[in-house]
């Protein structure tokens, strides 16, 4: 699949981005519009503590069509009750009202700190003349939704005729530095919502739901697609192909610029015996603080790789037909450490991406999660002031 | 409880240390002896890649008595195969004929990097003469047991003429700064070892099992009691407590010990609607690295309360329900943030042991979770290389 890093967007799709003074100079507002309703579909986070635009947004996605979504940083509306909610709808209000439609068409996200009330006058006012600022660039819209994001990711990819766009803010997850994960997709193929639902479940299963940079679900996780068919209809399983190995590509994105990062780790498990062990295996390998330290330090220390997987207590594994590959080179055979060369393996650990493979042996099932290593550069971004 | 913090052995208990060549100069070897043979208990890592101490030393228990317990540190024997399991053996038999007991009364431990072979040789020279360095105060043994400790840990408590005596080693979890738990007690009381295994299990549930530094679990974890009797029968329910509230109170130090900790996070889950959530809510509290940060910043930053909390997908929680305090002062009720003197709140979180109670309001059940701060000294301390 051939990605564009200049990405453009699909017919029909512009966006704007601009500072309405929530923060201090920082763009802190973004509006994408298609010109015509799009179909759509959503997932959001399961946190138990959704912010209101959560709230909100999922009666919104009923209707199954949206025209715009509206995002503003530096306030989650998180832990704001029913205030909250009725501030989210007023931002989607504006939103419809600027953009020339209804406040049921806007999906509405905010980030940053929970528990404290929306700006929303400061909101409504800023929303006011965006339309006449937007633009075919995608990147005016991913940096408008950037928070400790250290660039702004966007790219686009072809199917058929048509066009998908991914456009996504920073992983990690909450306030002050807060990470949320945002990812807006936008397509001019013809795809109806309950198809959008399904093949966007599947995507986001291998791709975000796979991807942890500290093991803190964010209040306010959203990933929306929108496809608003002014392209024709398109094969659907290459359709759903494409926007799989998007999703994956973003989620890799967000985890390489996970807070502090210096590393991609990509944690590879075959062999297990369901699904389950071995999307929970791959997540042990990229959550443990361990694993994670190792990978900062290039340190090919095996017993971490085997700590992580053997504290999986309900999966199903056996020492005994454990392999693992530190970058491909062989480390552990039949649940013993290889002897490999040190240095070898260790040179390899500085690059960039650090691929870690486990072969359970017991079954069939497989899973890829997506993570960084843990740096001094994620204790300096959290432990700041909440008030800096 | 009175503990002494100046602990003594209970009758018939001593212990000796040395090095042994395994590290350069620190002490790498514990030897720990009762006069008689004693009443035994305990209980091992779940870790599904069990060190060979752990494999012998569940068939080692499978008897109830012990004579004596001998630890090394800097090679744990772990993912060493059959081999493994023999110089287990080995080490155990040394460590018997310098007693004068046989091979399954001796409980061994080993603690460091994984994967490679327990030099033995160096370990069977080291135990001889040992008994003759027998001493009565436990922070000897306690000194050879450490690891990345910064302090030795051991102290004791008196039921009715009997003692108990607490020697214990880092929290954390591996190689090659590893921080294994090993927790051994001792006690003079006279109990059975039926009975000292449910007591055991019933302290360590809310103890040591309630202890996490950084979400690792050490493939060699082991929390041992040796009741050898001499001070006679005691009341049962006293010695229940006192060893429960000991097990707490050791746990606590290990926490507050962590690598790199500088703060005590201490967990208060009330009103939850069962044992397993209240317990599960509570470790999310400890184990989330935003949580970790927020108190290692003295950020009373209640999102990231709620965040931890919320995450917990499969727990019954209502945020409507939900009351939420900092070192006593409240700080969310019925799900909200209230309105609170931050500067006084910040200056609670500077204290050495910092406080985090929800109430989920949904039952009445309860747990209690210990951790520690994210500091850049965990990270100092774990992306080291392995070879340093």
């Amino acid at each position: 699949m051939q990605y564009h890093d200049n990405p453009r967007f699909p017919r029909g799709f512009r966006c704007a981005s601009r500072n309405v003074g929530l923060k201090p100079s920082a763009k802190d507002l973004a509006l994408f519009v298609s010109e015509v309703d799009a179909a759509a579909a959503a997932v959001f986070t399961r946190n138990h503590f959704p912010g209101a635009p959560i709230i909100l947004g999922r009666q919104t996605m009923e209707g199954g069509r949206l025209r715009a979504i509206v995002a503003n940083s530096k306030c989650s509306n998180v832990a704001t009750g029913a205030q909250g909610v009725d501030n989210a709808r007023r931002m989607a209000e504006a939103a419809a009202a600027e953009v020339g439609t209804t406040a049921d068409r806007v999906l509405v996200s905010s980030t940053g700190v929970i528990g404290v009330p929306l700006p929303i006058d400061i909101i409504e006012r800023g929303i006011r003349g965006m339309s006449a600022d937007l633009q075919h660039d995608p990147l005016v819209g991913a940096e408008g939704i950037m928070t400790t994001d250290t660039f702004p990711k966007a790219f686009s990819a072809s199917v058929g005729e048509s066009t998908i766009t991914w456009v996504a803010k920073g992983s990690g997850m909450i306030e002050p530095n807060m990470a949320t994960m945002l990812a807006y997709i936008f397509t001019d193929a013809k795809i109806d919502s309950d198809t959008l639902d399904r093949i966007l479940q599947r995507a986001v299963d291998v791709s975000f739901n796979m991807l942890s940079v500290d093991s803190d679900t964010s209040t306010s996780d959203t990933c929306a697609i929108l496809a608003n068919g002014l392209a024709g209809v398109v094969d659907e399983d290459v359709f759903g192909e494409t926007l799989t190995t998007g999703c994956i590509r973003m989620a890799e994105t967000l985890a390489r610029d996970g807070e502090g990062a210096e590393h991609l780790i990509r944690a590879i498990v075959r062999g297990a015996a369901s699904a389950g062990d071995a999307r929970m295996v791959a997540k042990s390998l990229v959550n443990s603080p361990l694993v994670k330290t190792m990978v900062h330090g290039a340190d090919p220390n095996v017993g971490r790789l085997l700590m992580a997987v053997g504290k999986c207590f309900d999966c199903l594994i056996r020492p005994g037909s454990t392999d693992a590959w530190i970058n491909g080179h062989p480390v552990v055979q039949d649940g013993q450490r290889l002897e490999f060369d040190d240095a070898v393996v260790r040179e390899t650990l500085t690059a960039d991406v650090v691929e870690l493979e486990v072969s359970l042996g017991v079954g069939t099932a497989k899973a890829t999660a997506f993570g960084c290593d843990l740096t001094k550069g994620y204790i300096d971004e959290n432990a700041a002031y909440y008030s800096s």
